[in-house]
């Protein structure tokens, strides 16, 4: 059995906690019964021997596969894994919604998308990773009487996604700790605007809207300033033909949008300044999870 | 001449400042050359005849005609008004379109809708109302570089507003003193991820959705407080077959929606309910402001 999950961007510029759209890196892993326990891990973290042994994917599977099933079996399980890990790009997301589908999956039991997240809330109390990885496209998410409460919209293969990963994270704990507690009005209506604009825009494909539509003042000046080189990453792909460029969850990544026609040219012009961080040129996925048996 | 702009209904639940709609209500106003300057009122108003010698209408029309024409002319203004005034029903931001609109028409001289809304601005800064007055249609505007950025979206005839105006305004004034200078990071997300949610099913036709989109932290509460009877007339709706129930601009209209085959009996119950208070059933204006020479 085959289950891929693809890499997801969350707080889309003012889209704090609410707007997030997946894309087409994926984590892959391949679940067969086996004699014993075993796990492979190739691609993003492979490098680092404690994923295998303190797995969270296992971790979770094992939760939902005891109370699922009352047979005794083993598994060998080989992760290939192309989303980088603490970047916000949704790994952790990733794994949540793929180890809870997996349990069930195995055991053949039907999971309705809508309760697959449900239970993912569980881990992952933001709803705007967790939405995209299940649902694919762009998604409006929020939270309320413990359920995710969303409207999807696939995105077109007109577009690309550009995104920039950096060679470090920008720790989430920090991230979230200089947030300020309480906001200005003119600040609180600048994003209430701002993100009704902005999925007004994806919802009716206004991408020229985009560059207005997609500028914040709740949480992404506060979280850049730990890696101002972003700041310069975010000007660089909006004077290279990005129709917007935001911090891809709580960062460290920058997220880009452009035209396919000028997505190569914007790849080239962030490698060219930037060779030190990673550049992707990505499809949108309209999939989210995904299983083969 | 001939000029009519529907009512608007604006800070629609989340969406302060931003989401407007506009309704079947219509100001209008009959214009001809005339040997001298006179002004007839009927409808909204009439019993006060301060409106007729201090007409904002005629005073923008002036300002912007004795810029737009050489010629010393005079004219008949007779005046429908259906809009009520100070209810939160867009009556000052008809004004400002119509009258603008009509300096130009009347000189023959065409004005694009986007240039009439970036003139209307001056003279109201809140693009929530003068959007969908100009335009029709379900709105999400805000202001940027002193221009109006929207989308608009047709409303369907398969829905009904159903409003409840009040035999009294709440103070604009005192209205808009009553809100908080700050907000918590709580109630910020919640209205940014309520009023995107809300946009996306407006725009994707998901009205099963209004219900949950709909709900407000960072306005209603604090302005509906000065008329509690409000919070009454809510329930009721919610209670009788509304898809949400909301303020209408800052009061002190409560705006319903609500399927055709619905409205009526969600007409009767808010009627037998608040029998000093007005309630009308109106379809939604796709027109916005109109121009018959």
């Amino acid at each position: 059995m085959r289950i891929s999950v693809p890499a997801t961007s969350a707080n889309l510029g003012p889209g704090f906690d609410c707007l997030g759209l997946a894309v087409s890196l994926k984590n892959q892993v391949v679940i067969r019964p086996s004699k014993f326990h075993s796990v492979s891990l190739k691609g993003e973290g492979a490098n680092n021997p404690a994923l295998k042994d303190n797995n969270m994917f296992i971790s979770i599977f094992n939760d939902f596969y005891h109370n699922l099933s009352n047979k005794k079996r083993f598994f060998r399980f080989e992760f290939f894994n192309e989303i980088p890990l603490s970047r916000g790009l949704g790994s952790s997301s990733a794994v949540i919604v793929s180890a809870i589908a997996s349990a069930y999956a195995i055991e053949g039991i039907e999971l309705e998308r809508d309760k697959l997240l449900n239970l993912a809330l569980a881990y992952e109390s933001h709803p705007d990773n967790i939405t995209p990885a299940v649902m694919g496209g762009f998604n409006v998410a929020t939270v309320q009487d413990n359920e995710v409460k969303y409207i999807n919209k696939h995105m077109p293969r007109s577009l690309k996604a550009v995104i920039v990963v950096p060679n470090r994270p920008i720790s989430t704990q920090l991230s979230r700790k200089t947030l300020p507690f309480k906001y200005s009005k003119e600040d609180t209506v600048f994003n209430i605007s701002h993100s009704s604009l902005l999925t007004a825009a994806f919802m009716s494909e206004n991408w020229e809207m985009l560059k207005y539509a997609s500028q914040d003042m709740v949480h992404q000046k506060y979280r850049m300033k730990h890696m101002p080189e972003l700041f310069d990453v975010q000007k660089t792909a909006l004077k290279n033909g990005a129709l917007m460029s935001t911090l891809s969850g709580s960062g460290s990544t920058l997220f880009s949008i452009a035209y396919n026609q000028e997505a190569n040219k914007l790849e080239q012009a962030l490698k060219a300044k930037f060779p030190h961080f990673r550049v992707f040129t990505l499809d949108f996925d309209n999939q989210g999870v995904k299983i083969e048996i």
